[in-house]
């Protein structure tokens, strides 16, 4: 049994999380932090939970996590309150999925610059493996941090990485048209997220200025060391969960639908939680899975790539869970099928 | 041309107010309040509005309206917040539907009990017309104040009151278990009312508790001179407009279900809004408009009466201009087809 | 290892089961039959199944069953239909949980009447367990067939039938007021449930005719023989899963509110399934989980009870793993959690 | 009054004319046909309609509607079956606004190959004007027959013909990814419509094969003079009604955000449905008007535009009453505010 502590255990990826984690035959939740839910049973917060419901929210002390025997703890923090955290956690040796944006880009600069924040622990930035198995599983084996992918890149990122590696796509253009269900905006109350303000709706955010851009490239220039050019407008749709994905390319030189398609095919033939499908996905074939669903078509002879994930799932908990996996040697589908 | 006062312009009931009025070919909206909103336009708060988009939100000035040659004021504010500008108003010679709770119940201590507030124009309460014409028709048309009815009471009372007039029905145990889009909570973002939370479920909510209760009580006894216990359940749909109230009765004596529907059809054979069913009526048989649509069902020998509404229409707005139109002589369908 | 065989596999009731028995560590499903998809794998119709996807819908053969190992077989048909198949898997010595209605109510008779169907196995009829572990447990783990219950029958009898047994409420006006998700009307295109018309929209159906009030009743009379008059009233809510039923009772003699809570409590104190609320339970607290939820309220001196389960799992698929376990001899939990 | 007839009066776009057209002061609908629904009332097929509720279903009849004074006819057929009877009309002199692709496309044989059908009326293809006034105003208002726009083209069209016309932006390569409501697929149930198969969902579908496709560049062509090359891809979104486009432009030459932004707004400037906006409009902003909204942005040098209309109304119905103002020399916004 490994002991697990999560960091900011009340939004819906925690949530996610804990649903996830009660199914893994091999873990044990024995904290749950919180801020404003201090005291208070993680079931008051979470009603599905059948586990660990008499377990009380805290506040974070890396101490109690010490005292506690946490081997693993999950930070689902904002972004720089994370890294502070994250650091004492290495420090006392547990090891760490970090679902902020503190440890994915590249590097320091990047991440100020879109977040306007100064970073806590820069000099980790940029050697810390991306939590995304397919394309650096090695590297998450032996970590003792991982940072855990954005649930937008990991839609984008995945489909693109072998084309773009195998040479086959123009870089100068690549366009990422994403929809996303509601859950994506997390579980504060806001005007736009009101009830009847997303109900019947569906609009662009964040056009051009999505902090999910940078990544997007950071990590395709990490996976395939290949610059890419890409232009990401995410949507919010009326649907609690899903990511889908409509990315559009031109194929370079002599590349075409086939030679893509069996790009991703061959890279991705042995993935449990990859699948090349003949017809478009709906979200709703992957959402409550781990999967993420990739189609190939083409409009003349431009081609069009549409990946499908759960947002909190593969683009968050359940690629958590993976990393996990990794990390502590256990089978890399465990709890998650 | 009669010129428009809304104070308390940025709700969704005053957005429906001006969707409906900017259909009327004899208003003209010259004055919109808000406290929040102050100077902005309505055109951003109510995008949807074709007219008056360039006017601006204001603070309310009781003068300001009487400069301005409002002839009559929708006042859509909390409770207790509104008789106080009600006061004002009518002092003006100014003419108001109120949308809020403060005239419409029988007496004072009833609304103070339950809203637990001092009301602001104790006088007044009790003699004011509740504005369903279907039941009030004459007091309305000669009103310079009539007090906008509750949705939910709306639901309850439209249905109800001729078979309890016609004494068709035991009075002792009335079950009124209504369902209503979420848009019936307001505006303001709240926990339960974030998408994620209220899509994709169904709950009860102050049961026993609601402040609607006491005033389907109050309008039943004003309308029909009976007493009648009324056991009250209002529920949480996962959509944005409309009510649907299921009422369980015991019919009374000789009653059944055919001399109950003979009961409403015959109440309201002439009324234009009201409609009787032949089968058991959706929200969006009458989303978007001002309809009350009833059906009568059976279950062995108890009588279930069905009702739908808009809640947004009926239910708040269409019913403020249709009382409107009683109060300035307009034919009473104007601006409501 | 226990095989599995799946009889009408492609319906959401059979998706739902996959889905759970993928998680239960000691089934393998090696049956799925269908006759409009024969010769498809279940990954077409079931896109999230993880397991089992290259397995084909096949036509139904108890031969094949029989060669093919199969142990348990669950019956997803509809009436009479099961029961024809029914009978030949128990000639097999095959153990069934038949999802249809047909050895759910106490008689013949009353099948006939409400289905309009000769019943093809009438002397089993009245002697089969009904699959509410909470209620029938004993007789369900010696069972070679268990009457897995209705989804809205589960949502009404669960709370009702401490109350009822010990003789707490009135027997003669019992008003169940149930709303439902659409998934609990099947996977066959409808006009009403044809998105734009399902979507935004609540209404009830089938008032005082719906076939789910004499399984209520018979089965309140069978767990607590008691004779109990129920007025059923189902409704269509736009979301796919959870019911939520509203219950309003009239308290019997000295009985009050808490007598009934301590009731439910003490009947129901070690039931993993079933948890005791302190406020109302939201569908979407339950679902994707076996949890019955119940809260207990008042309005003056009427006592209401609302429920909140999963159609597709605790009243439907959930409910017969569970079942399963417990006639199989594994831990009732196992695969539900 | 204009007398009007609407052929094919039972899905989704008659409804919304229906409901527009009765705030229209100066029609009188005497005629729907429907060959489904013969002799049953409009009310039962549309319940929201106040007037024309006791008008009864009709099969076509040409000399019918001579006798019965149709002077206008909107026909709502599938293609082909349009095109076939608008020859009657027309040899009888009824003007027509014709919902149908049948005169949409500028050549009888990319219609004949897209549509997979012969054309009942080729000699009229290519010289029918295409009912957006925006772009072809004084051509409809002589018209006796107006093809009236798909919805997918109204909101691609709009706002690209002005920049394309103005020789702004690279025409080799303009992808339009659209995300529409469901009722635009109609009123006939299907499994993928089906409300839990449609619900929390999104889906791309026919990628590259979409009959919008050359209708947006044949009107393009035939607006603006120039040929541009479209990549389409509309999305299935969980919403009823709606329409967001969002488009991605390269700017030709020396043109940029600011250029192009001016030339939308020095085309549109006295337009009374189209609107500019400065931040991404969200399609409720626009459901249940006439209004399409366009905002323009930017990644790096690429341009993106997006639109938002309401399929039904400025999509299909609200613009044939548009049109049909223009051919009977009515405001052009009668009935549409």
């Amino acid at each position: 049994m490994i002991n697990i502590g999560i960091v900011g255990a009340s939004g819906y990826t925690a949530r996610e999380l804990l649903l996830i984690l009660q199914r893994h035959p091999h873990v044990n939740v024995v904290r749950g932090t919180s801020r404003q839910l201090n005291a208070t049973p993680l079931a008051e917060s979470h009603p599905g939970l059948a586990k660990w419901r008499e377990l009380s929210f805290e506040s974070f002390d890396v101490d109690d996590f010490v005292d506690a025997g946490v081997q693993c703890a999950f930070t689902c923090l904002p972004h720089a309150a994370s890294a502070e955290i994250v650091k004492q956690l290495l420090q006392h040796d547990i090891k760490v999925v970090d679902f902020s944006a503190d440890y994915r880009l590249n590097d320091v600069s990047t991440f100020e610059n879109w977040y306007q924040a100064k970073h806590p622990d820069p000099d980790r930035v940029g050697s810390i493996p991306y939590g995304l198995p397919e394309l650096f599983r090695e590297k998450i084996k032996s970590a003792n941090l991982v940072a855990n992918p954005g649930c937008f890149p990991t839609s984008a990122i995945l489909p693109l990485a072998p084309p773009l590696q195998d040479g086959l796509i123009e870089t100068d253009n690549i366009i990422v048209d994403s929809k996303s269900g509601v859950s994506g905006a997390g579980r504060n109350p806001k005007p736009n997220l009101h009830y009847p303000e997303a109900n019947e709706s569906v609009a662009a955010y964040s056009i051009g200025t999505h902090r999910h851009a940078p990544e997007i490239e950071h990590l395709l220039k990490r996976s395939t060391n290949k610059d890419a050019n890409i232009t990401f407008t995410p949507h919010l749709i009326p649907m609690n969960r899903g990511i889908l994905s409509t990315i559009y390319l031109q194929p370079a030189g002599e590349a075409n639908i086939d030679t893509i398609t069996e790009s991703i095919a061959s890279h991705y033939r042995d993935e449990p939680f990859i699948r090349l499908r003949d017809t478009p996905p709906r979200t709703s074939d992957v959402t409550h899975t781990n999967f993420c669903d990739i189609h190939v078509a083409k409009n003349r002879d431009n081609v069009i790539l549409v990946s499908a994930i759960d947002n909190l799932v593969k683009g968050a908990s359940g690629a958590a869970v993976q990393n996990f996996n990794l990390m502590f040697d256990f089978p890399e589908t465990m709890g998650l099928v």
